[in-house]
């Protein structure tokens, strides 16, 4: 067994490679190619934190992989950063353990955001020039900074609860930190990043055409957005169970405002893209998903040995 | 992260106290002072193997741990062991992976055998001499050996489909290779551990009095018992939302055999004794529960750091 620690995961990692090999990876996983297996998740509470583990395999591959991923929100009171963990690749000829790649979750951080890069691609609309991010912790800042790139938005504003931070986030991808509703008002695409378990974003607030990239609800009592705000919108999802199960559409499903057939996963509108409407508001609900892991681990792996 | 290999696991491996350890975990778990973890479960067909991940966190625990298992039983044909994976112990403070245990399945083989033991203990009939072996692998093996040393029975007969298997370990354990009718006549406490995915042990076989723990039965599909054993039998399980789903008792109860609110769970079993009648029937239904993972991995870690 290889343990491959950050640096060297740093330096092996490829963006562009990597994006590619993600956004293949929702393609396979919404095609009915991926096995995915029940999401572990264990809570804490004296100090706060979770652990998610995910696991996945994609027909063909000679290896699968087991994501264990942590977060802590405290430690950045003692100086430790939030995210932890390891994505294990493991060979599906032998069930040896080939590789611990010890990421210390800057692969799942990273996955995640390339999610919010895909998702964003497959929904924004034509000519957006601003980009809001709601949240100001690890995700806004990748999700920030990775969107208005690839997307080439050349306008960024930030809203976060915490006025320091989100003037801070700002400062440092050069937009303005604004007021919610101002966001809400002038975003283009509008991406969510936040740990909420209370919606943020109220339907009032939501304009005609808006599109939306909602990360923050990855487990069961998390919310970002008005579930009225679904009720308006088509709305994308990465893992129909997931999603139905406890992100955004989850709520707006058992509140009876949606109806689950209707979500359309994000693998399938990659693979046969939709041309939304104008003024059609477009929900995109990432709850992560272990082919994700899959893609982004084997990417290192491989160009590693 | 420390990576800790098999040769430093099997020095710091106490048995009597992993065997204490795994105990109290039962008792743990059944009183609902442990938060477990949905199993993640794998499946491959090219060549056949799986992958299962536990984790688990007993309440109070400075740790908790995650753990993957593979078994890949073709291995053996190019001279690997069938068994692979690690336990991963992180801070249960600030999610930190502090250690790595790659085991190799060595602690899952470890603690299977250990519950069997433990239940062996909870249901075997005073006075008890001959223990019967059901299957050769890995699990009757260790099963035959620890099971016989702990409780003192001083007679092994084993049964397994291949007869020169069987033989091989009924020489190794100084028992008697016989037929499974034989077998069920003669023991007073019966181990079955094959991976079966249907009956082995039939109702006629089974005397009255017969204690027997179910070892094979860890994941859908699996089966070793008749389940008109279980309706003439007390059933004992070590986890009763894993064994309705997927254990001995899941077979017996969607057969209309037995009511799911008559087992008793191991750990309440262990806390509050029962002193069966002499014929009577009991049978433990092992699954596989991950404090039993959590219980061996910290055994093992905490006389390493």
């Amino acid at each position: 067994m290889r343990l491959v620690e950050l640096p060297q995961i740093l330096s092996a990692l490829d963006e562009d490679a990597a994006l590619t090999a993600v956004e293949s990876g929702f393609r396979r996983f919404s095609a009915g190619e991926a096995q995915v297996a029940e999401v572990g998740h264990l809570a804490f509470t004296e100090p706060p934190g979770d652990c998610h583990v995910k696991s996945a395999h994609i027909a063909g591959d000679c290896v699968f992989v087991v994501k264990v991923a942590t977060g802590f929100y405290r430690n950045v009171t003692v100086g430790l950063p939030s995210s932890n963990g390891f994505m294990a690749v493991i060979s599906a000829k032998t069930g040896e353990v080939l590789g611990l790649l010890h990421d210390q979750g800057y692969l799942t951080d990273q996955r995640t955001a390339m999610a919010g890069v895909i998702a964003a691609r497959a929904i924004a609309r034509p000519g957006s020039t601003t980009l809001g991010v709601v949240g100001a912790g690890t995700q806004a800042r990748l999700q920030a900074r990775m969107i208005a790139r690839r997307l080439g938005l050349s306008s960024v504003l930030v809203w976060a609860r915490n006025d320091r931070a989100a003037g801070a986030l700002a400062a440092e991808v050069h937009g303005s930190a604004v007021s919610l509703p101002q966001l809400c008002e002038q975003s283009d695409l509008i991406v969510t990043t936040t740990p909420s378990t209370a919606p943020l974003l109220m339907n009032e607030m939501i304009r005609p055409g808006t599109r939306i990239v909602a990360v923050g609800a990855d487990s069961p009592g998390k919310q970002e957005l008005d579930p009225k705000i679904l009720a308006r919108a088509r709305v994308v999802v990465d893992s129909h169970v997931q999603c139905v199960g406890h992100g955004e559409a989850g709520w707006a499903v058992r509140a009876g405002l949606i109806d689950a057939s209707s979500l359309i996963e994000l693998g399938s509108l990659l693979t046969s893209p939709i041309d939304f409407g104008r003024d059609e508001i477009v929900v995109a609900d990432l709850t992560g998903v272990a082919i994700q892991d899959v893609e982004i681990a084997k990417s290192v792996w491989f160009r590693l040995v």
